[in-house]
């Protein structure tokens, strides 16, 4: 059989299967979000959260302004495009017609857009208690540049406005995208307050429905989660993660489960502690460490 | 000394080092897998397997089938070429010529691109899977999206197909390349049924002897392993790893390790369970918490 | 109001939001290292360390020496110019002017660049101990297209010897660079032996000041940490991180914390065990497996 047979008769076999109108076949391209659109509104929000770091090479200091005003249109005009989008393709108005939903889609970009002065107040504090807990930091550059903690915290306040401004899809692929990149998995729905530090990070998880005070330190490996997921859909909008307050400390692969589960503030969680019910303030809690059994080989 | 002189000793050194023929110094280039090609086939799959999903901007509905055909084409040129490639590479039909080891790789690839319609299959039972199972998700379009679980899954149902096919290689560079992206690391020579369900993700090791059934749900952190791999290479093509039943679910940081150790039908196993024993059908398996040391700070 | 407006209004706002002289701010561009530069100067290392693996497409053996000058050429000079601004940004050498500054730099790139004979070395032995340690593992070359644990040891190795030679920034940014991809941390200064093997490796963390001798074995999920970094920077050149012997297997999700901690040659430490005082030659370690609790559902 020659190429080009074999190569229509998987064409016909494919085509065939594509008409089964499954989810995995989408077939209403309009209204799409392009994911790469998303990734790159990001990076200039990078730039404009933190001026000098994520600049171009051509970034002059002189031009800072211009540079700004240039990024902000940039940002705005194609954000603008990304939320529109993703209103129609979710049906987030189902009864308002195309330049209504367009005109609501301009509102929320001003409004988030208002809110990065607040985004750079809670990432200032973010950036001190990295460098006030990690003895290996050699400087806020340097946390900024290449600390994982800060990129995926950065990705996540951003996209947390985002979610308290109702825009649906765009705040996740971009926390799954930090996810990606760092193995730290914050849910753009979470709550966290100021001066949080992630240390090493790769496999936190941190839900949806999770609220976390102003001081909070957590290691790598660390979950935040549900106690049970097995309800699936009918669980969506219940709490189903803890609520952890100020100045706690949770060590490397402590899992505390549960949306009942309060763990009050001045709280140092051990390693591998498995919590599911409330701590009270002002305790440590340590798991008694498994006995371990010593043989010579 | 001058800048060149320096490099010209340097570079004396280095070839000098160059000759010791160890394995870092690979001088048989002529039959080279390319991985950059090999990711760039990846692509063109998940383009093939979720149409309007992975499109490029250009692509419009009234031409799916002349896209189709151009992605079919490119893909069987350049997977025909790397696959040529990997059995001359790794010497796998050594008493066979040129030709016969094309004709072969091209049977393969044809073998390969008939599979992508169960692949489909497969795929459209985990999204519904993943939908059903996580209270977070807001449509499977969100999942195919953003969700690294049914990423991982994805490369792993493509890879696995070239195990079945004796490919080598080819599979293991695109599972370690989706292992890079999600930290799941799934080897693809596991054999996994369909309505498969990864929450989250990062940390999962499914090693390659593995075998899983239907409507299999596993959390951030679990290992399905082997119980020591002292033995190294002699343990080549022995089975290493569990085999997991229909309706299992693996809540996070659980271990389930040996060749011998079978998880039967609807068993639950708890977060953080080490097993290194069969369990029986219907069970639900928890770890006895390790007790907790409470102290006032 | 009009688009331009209120982008005007915002503009302003991050203006005066930008004088507030945080460290969020950085003012100071004129030294700041290139992160895509030096990600540049690593994928070149790789070229040399590993010649006809990590080779471009037009790469011909026959000019192996043409090609090899040209990389250490390029190295040279993008190195220095990195190793130059990480001096200045970092106020290294306070008293000495930039002619100074810019000879120094100069021969820690030529001291570093005599060390790849040595790298080379170390990592023949790691690829030989990754074939003997992983029955899953097909051959050398698959190791060096594929595998996460011998990415991360070689950036590890390379950003090492710049540590050695006292040059920040640089090797964090390297080994961060590492961690994203493969979610495997190991920080530069950390010391470790030949024939290092790291099989799955997402979700490790070994810290600043680990010693690691000779033929050491480590999984997924394991830390070498500190007891508490509750000192923060008042810890910052104290030894935190424990000290592993030769011949020592360390299995997925163990923790071994604290600077006094010594793991003496061939021992064997068993998956989740939490040690955090010293263990004597020739024992085996394993967690008294936390008690099951099974029930039928």
């Amino acid at each position: 059989m020659k190429t080009e047979e074999m190569i229509d008769g998987i064409v016909a076999k494919l085509l065939a299967d594509y008409e089964d109108d499954r989810a995995i076949n989408k077939t209403d391209l309009a209204y799409q979000p392009n994911k790469e659109a998303i990734l790159n509104i990001l990076k200039k929000l990078f730039k404009i959260i933190y001026p000098g770091y994520y600049h171009d090479r051509s970034y002059k200091l002189y031009s800072v302004r211009n540079d700004l005003a240039a990024t902000i249109e940039d940002v705005t005009y194609n954000l603008h495009k990304q939320v529109f989008t993703v209103f129609k393709y979710c049906n987030t108005y189902p009864y308002k017609d195309d330049r209504a939903i367009d005109s609501i889609a301009q509102e929320k970009v001003v409004s988030f857009l208002d809110t990065i002065p607040r985004i750079r107040e809670y990432l200032d504090t973010d950036l001190q208690a990295t460098l006030d807990g990690d003895p290996a930091a050699e400087s806020k550059d340097e946390i900024i540049l290449c600390y994982p903690g800060i990129y995926a915290i950065t990705v996540y306040r951003i996209a947390h406005e985002l979610v308290k401004l109702d825009i649906p899809m765009l705040p996740r692929i971009m926390t799954e995208h930090a996810h990606n990149l760092t193995g730290i998995d914050i849910n753009p729905g979470a709550t966290i307050g100021k001066y949080f530090f992630i240390d090493h990070g790769t496999g936190i998880v941190i839900g949806e429905t999770t609220v976390i005070g102003e001081h909070v330190k957590i290691y790598q490996g660390v979950t935040l989660g549900a106690l049970s997921t097995k309800g699936g859909q009918t669980l969506k909008s219940i709490k189903r993660h803890p609520t952890i307050g100020n100045n706690v400390t949770i060590y490397s692969g402590a899992s505390i489960l549960g949306g009942d589960t309060v763990i009050e503030d001045n709280v140092v969680v051990g390693g591998n502690a498995f919590i599911t019910k409330s701590v009270e303030k002002d305790t440590q809690v340590i798991v008694k460490k498994p006995e371990l059994k010593e043989s010579k080989i």
